[in-house]
């Protein structure tokens, strides 16, 4: 397994030449955001939760992201029956378990999903991700308080119990799939202070997974791209107001160029 | 039937000094660019959904907006029960049939609430419209998949059937009223890859109607006014992040030489 | 009473080095807004809705906003919950009546909340704040119609009646406590034309409440910090779009010297 800039760069003109609908059930604070980055990266974003229509959405969709962010039972149930026609439909399921392991019914509902869809990638920060396997793990919130190094092996544990490849955000992202293990290591510390970039970093998977064969890379290929695009805006932001709009003017005016002169990629095997 | 810069600068002006409160039904999505949009042209929006306060809610409201971009079933009770008060009151409504055609959840809501009030406006993209009359579009997703121009014999049908003043967004926009159509050519490409920029222009459809008597005209002058604010917007941009912002501010300081130097509008009777 | 600048940095201080937890049950218009606010000023957001959890949530929480800015009955029912998880843990709540007074389901859940559990801060603007005393006060929608002024007698009632710290919005913002009443004067009127930056400032209660001991300086810091950060937005805004974006980052690199400049504080025992 490798991962080069020349293929992170034909996987972006993919999603902006096909345009696929990436079907989002997804909290409320983030939903503005993440459409806006579906669509700065060229996808097709369709935000809908109602179980009066989520299956014959998913039949639009290319790729189904749920987000457990701001959950209640309506729209967990939701989620189920979405996942179910996804399933029938064979596209790809990416789970972002946001606050697992602050509250029983997080922990509950994202572990639930997994054991019934064994989704193709679950993208969190170290404590979420901790927290879907064992329970002596404690969340602050939506926050990670586990170093990202030491949740790596949790990131593997939790890939050979549910075969999903495992995506863990933080300084350096690891993505954990059946090939080994992507570090990347782009990005910038001030995106942790704009709220939903990791609920961004979750949707912009689906739209790598909707035109990426292997789960594994478009994860990859997501963290690559949220980094370098991070990183541009960085360098022209004065705070976390204008790196959220400096964000989206650089997911949508991402450049080969600018993939080969910033991304940094490791694959271990 | 004509409409010259000078009487869209008399409606903005009339906005700015009675900030009338529009109050939307409207989704997740885009609310708080909805709420935004509207302050910046100068109205009061009002957000409200619960079953138990709409229709008191609509007793201080100059317009009633229903959006259904994010449905279900206690909301759309709601957006009837809204609507039933604004018929009373005999305030405009205006609806959004967002995403009809991708789900019959979805058309079939937009129908039945096109056939139980006539809005004074129903403003929506070629393939959402479509959708309106006939079960053979198939929408993708939220964005327009049929050209405007093969669209506008469809307004002109679905405006025949129910009385609505219909406004089909695109490149060009058509508004087809009793009196003809309306085309307002301004805006720019770039505007549809920020999310609700669509949704915006309903709402400020809700903002026109409350001070202009023609719904025509005023879904009009709406069209126009976002055209103009985007173009101005786009000048500045280097991205839809930065986009959505200079749109606000471009809002928030239209002048009467902004539209009277940028105004493309033509009325084909 | 009385509160200097260099306090006022203290608490900045304080908020940035503990990152409380805040828990936002608040409305769908602005949750991202605040959320990055409070992210700005250095706390942890946590939205967090469902009965299912609600009460667990506060148990990670160092203060609880309650904004009923988009209530309906499921989340009226949280907010009870989380609101008695509050009081078991004694951890402040503070409380934003959205739009009381506009509709008799807002006015009856605000003044029910305080019946029920004398939040340590109440903030409002002023036509909000007398609705929850008298019924003569008719809001127009969710912006104020009374003068600040004329509301400081009314915020006095109100303090005197259940207990809590009342704090008034406008042009100048009314703090009433048990030891006299602050005034502060910073702030731009443009703050008015962003939606949700009276949530936000609601929330900034929040972060100040859960390092500080006394609520009406915690409300005041609040106020302050605030209308410091609107002002140096201000100077760098050309319209509402952009003096969001600055407001964030000014919260974000708010300085010692920033506070010392440019506060306008009196305190009226």
């Amino acid at each position: 397994m490798n991962i080069t800039a020349e293929e992170i760069w034909s996987a972006v003109l993919a999603i902006r030449r096909k345009s696929p609908v990436i079907h989002n059930i997804t909290n409320y604070v983030v939903m503005n955001n993440t459409a806006n980055a579906l669509l700065a990266i060229g996808a097709s974003p369709v935000m809908a939760h109602a179980e009066e229509e989520v299956a014959e959405m998913v039949g639009i969709a290319s790729a189904l992201v749920i987000n457990i962010g701001t959950l209640s039972p309506a729209w967990v149930r939701s989620m189920f029956r979405a996942s179910e026609a996804a399933r029938t439909r064979k596209i790809p399921i990416i789970l972002d378990p946001v606050g697992a392991g602050a509250t029983a019914y997080r922990t509950r509902t994202a572990r639930e999903l997994i054991r019934a869809f064994s989704p193709e990638i679950i993208r969190g920060n170290a404590s979420e991700i901790m927290a879907l396997l064992e329970t002596n793990a404690k969340t602050k919130g939506v926050d990670s308080t586990a170093s990202s190094d030491a949740a790596v092996g949790i990131g593997r544990a939790l890939h050979e119990k549910c075969g999903s490849v495992v995506c863990i955000s933080g300084e350096t992202d690891y993505t954990v799939g059946p090939a080994g293990v992507i570090k990347t290591l782009n990005g910038h510390i001030l995106m942790t202070r704009v709220t939903g970039l990791g609920c961004t970093a979750s949707a912009l998977c689906g739209a790598f997974a909707a035109v990426t064969a292997d789960p594994a890379v478009a994860a990859a290929e997501a963290m690559a791209v949220m980094g370098i695009a991070g990183e541009i805006a960085f360098a022209r932001s004065e705070g976390p107001g204008s790196l959220q709009l400096h964000f989206l003017d650089a997911l949508h005016r991402l450049s080969a160029d600018d993939i080969k002169r910033l991304l940094k990629i490791e694959v271990v095997e």
